[in-house]
């Protein structure tokens, strides 16, 4: 830090993205990516962008929205895209909380979501899961301010049902309601249909997931016309072209996928509920995933202990040292070969242990 | 506007960008793009790049580092990488500017440095240019805060020398400058060396203008590690993997072709030389350009009148609306059969009003 750096910023953590080691091939396991490879027609959108690098992306992202509206419905000023979803996720800290509506969100969830309302600095109201890690709704309904809920739930992989998060939207007509879906396609049920209804929700997803381009950067928001123009408004006042060439006539090309993606989903959510079988006869705990991620712990294994024999064996996982999760591993749902190679090193260990 | 938009923002004026009509196809000078396309090696980086969409970029895009100090010598703890360059001018407005350090800059220069100091919501403290267009630099220097200055400037493409901006760094080691340094490659001496003896200096840079890069949105920051370390925690708290994998490649290539840029730099100089002699055999008056745009005037032409007439005939430039400015229009240098094209519909325009 150096000494001109402001006190508004001095104290803050930043968040930590997954670790991305180089010193040998990885079974990469840490990042919920997709085992995905995208298909030909996104390169071939890739490459024909890249020769006009020299012109200006598009700052309205006409060409995402259009495809967006063919394959979701979504109307063109119901959306608006971001450089991942983090950065609208930001944005909407920015718009929908300040001095005097904190930012209210579960103890146990997306780890950017203190670091957004630290950089903002709006005052954060944290209301804990329960005890089985299912989100403490009437404890959101009863708190003041904008409610961030990733639906399914990170890193527990946990989902709301539609219902119960419109129970809360409609509680409180007055109070906004973020939801992060970002995981979604994976066996959740969206709530974006909900927003022509409600102003008072805000809807945001990903292409880093399902859709295999956790390397594009590619977020979009689905609300109101209404919320669209505040994001609108902050994007503009921070970087008109924020998505490259590349991204939106790749993401373009992807939204093209639409039943590739679905059948990949259902891949992985097989793979998903198979390994999570396989742990279960290991002796693991895991919660009801409806992720392409698995959390899970085991009786005889220390958390960080067996991150560090895993990572050791060549398979990275994703390992939080916060005290309500810190005896679980988040294991991403990769390619089936690669979830087996997991299961029996689990098993090595474990009779390495015994 | 939603009625849940934080009153932190709601009198915000976003920056407008040039525009992109879609109506028909222009001649387009009016954003500062590079009229050469990237050499096939950075297209070719970018499809191989593309391949590899499903995983997340590197969030310490340590190839475009790497890439830079083979380049230019920058070592890889004095850079930080940005979503274009207009990202990290806002950290350095978030990371030097507070309620008690306004935001320095002059009444003519870059549109965005009002618009960050107002979403940060620092005091904006305005130096007005003198009344050649050339940098008050006494002025500058006695203002309390963190300096913004573009140089070359924009819209007037004139540049100080690395002596004067050298003495105002050094005038005061307790207040922050920020060099955007954008155009200087075209002509203008860059600071960007000084930051190894001040630490009180950030250079800003871009691949948008003489690096043909501006649709892959890539930025960078030279100054002390300490200060680098301060906006890498503003990054780490935004968006950790700002950068995303087609531009961390095909910038890196780029950085590759350092020859070729060169050249082409020099090409657009001599191309915007000879336009400029051109333009003044027309009558109009210019400021002394070491930009890729020219900024000019006419005494007998309307600034936004001519901006109109040009549109219609094919040709995009940029016009302000500011008082001081209001009768200049800004030309990007392009092609040279383009800039032809200009000068012969300018002396019609001029041969229609006589």
């Amino acid at each position: 830090m150096s000494r001109f750096f402001s006190s508004r910023f001095a104290a803050l953590t930043p968040y930590t993205p997954g670790e991305q080691p180089r010193d040998k091939k990885y079974i990469k396991l840490n990042t919920n990516e997709s085992p995905f490879d995208v298909p030909d027609s996104v390169i071939r959108a890739a490459e024909a962008a890249s020769q006009d690098f020299r012109l200006y992306s598009d700052p309205t992202c006409l060409a995402l929205s259009q495809a967006l509206e063919r394959a979701e419905g979504v109307p063109r000023d119901r959306v608006v895209w971001g450089n991942g979803s983090d950065e609208l996720l930001n944005f909407a800290f920015m718009a929908y909380c300040d001095e005097n509506t904190p930012a209210v969100f579960p103890d146990v969830t997306y780890g950017f979501y203190p670091v957004f309302a630290a950089v903002n600095r709006v005052p954060a109201t944290i209301i804990p899961l329960k005890a089985d890690f299912t989100v403490d709704l009437e404890g959101l309904a009863k708190a003041k301010g904008t409610v961030f809920l990733a639906n399914p739930n990170a890193p527990t992989g946990m989902a709301l049902s539609p219902e119960e998060i419109e129970s809360l939207v409609r509680s409180d007509p007055a109070r906004m309601v973020v939801v992060d879906e970002a995981y979604v396609d994976f066996g959740a049920r969206t709530v974006a249909p909900l927003t022509e209804t409600y102003e008072n929700l805000l809807v945001v997803r990903t292409f880093s997931k399902s859709r295999s381009m956790a390397g594009a950067r590619i977020g979009y928001a689905i609300g109101s016309p209404a919320l669209i123009a505040d994001l609108q408004t902050l994007r503009y006042s921070h970087n008109p072209y924020n998505l490259n060439r590349v991204s939106i006539a790749a993401g373009s090309a992807m939204l093209g996928e639409e039943t590739l993606v679905r059948e990949r989903c259902e891949k992985i959510a097989l793979i998903r509920d198979e390994t999570a079988a396989a742990l279960r006869s290991l002796g693991f705990t895991l919660t009801p995933s409806r992720a392409n991620f698995l959390f899970c712990k085991h009786p005889l294994l220390d958390g960080e202990a067996l991150y560090l024999t895993l990572k050791e064996r060549g398979i990275l996982v994703r390992h939080f040292s916060a005290p309500r999760v810190k005896d679980y591993l988040r294991i991403t749902v990769g390619a089936s070969a690669d979830m087996h190679t997991l299961v029996e090193t689990l098993k090595e260990i474990l009779e390495e242990q015994s």
